[in-house]
């Protein structure tokens, strides 16, 4: 099945998150491919590790790519990560596929919506594959079978707040 | 300060668990109160165990409290749960807490919105404080740093689908 988690609100990586904590519960195996991101200081990173039956990889810059003007090396990680999880969609051997920030990679011109679909439509029902980020291309949610928009209601960001280490990364 | 997730769509308790792994990396101890939940075979219970810090107590029936008609034994263990909660932010040896599902607890007039009005503002700005659930009282919203509210958008449920293991508990 495909789950979407979508909009401008906090708690779409971390719901992802929360969903393969469940799921490892009951003996799935868990792989989490991470698009636009790179930076090894995220919290979850150093939990992840720990925990057995959960893969996480990151397939891109620490750095923050720029829309309408994203490096070559930026869609080229991005490009490795979408084969990455072609692979694992192939080769069977997680139940939960979780693509992170696939949907902003899509957005920001990194990766094709086209490859996309063509990965979705040919993911088995048997896996449990979770796509995150702002902007999921409306042609995703109509063949998705769960999909959570995440409204931002408030945020401390609003009053000038930075990110927060332990919350935000 | 003070973070909500509410919503009628999935993605509220992954969230905050997700928010916990994060916090964790950086070295959080966390405690998670489950309100009205009181089975064991949440997957993430069994993941949770094998976490360090991070530390789950159910306050609840494992069976569904009936809104406008909960039980005795209901009522007791939604007030426990919020007694647990008023210590732990006393204690402060937490610096995250999730007060999971406690909207619907104030919703199904398990607890008192007032006594957690009062928690929330009682509450050191040092510690993490996670509500979630649907039926977020305004009063809640209005005092929160950071509020997301979940929004279903589709859900397999809409199809007669019942929960799956794994992904829904």
């Amino acid at each position: 099945m495909i789950q979407i988690y979508t909009g401008n609100g906090k708690g779409k990586t971390t719901a992802a998150i929360g969903q393969a904590i469940r799921a490892l519960g009951h003996n799935y195996k868990v792989l989490m491919i991470q698009f636009m991101k790179g930076d090894p200081n995220y919290g979850e990173i150093k939990t992840i590790k720990k925990l057995k039956n959960f893969k996480l990889i990151q397939s891109g810059l620490p750095t923050f790519v720029q829309k309408g003007n994203p490096t070559k090396e930026d869609i080229k990680l991005a490009e490795k990560g979408l084969e990455l999880a072609k692979k694992a969609v192939n080769d069977k051997k997680y139940q939960m596929i979780i693509l992170d920030e696939i949907n902003v990679a899509i957005d920001y011109g990194l990766i094709k919506l086209s490859d996309v679909l063509a990965l979705v439509k040919n993911c088995p029902q048997e896996i449990e594959l979770v796509l995150t980020g702002r902007y999921a291309p409306q042609a995703l949610i109509d063949i998705a079978d769960l999909v959570s928009e995440v409204k931002e209601i408030k945020h401390p960001y609003q009053k000038g707040l930075v990110s927060r280490k332990g919350i935000d990364y």
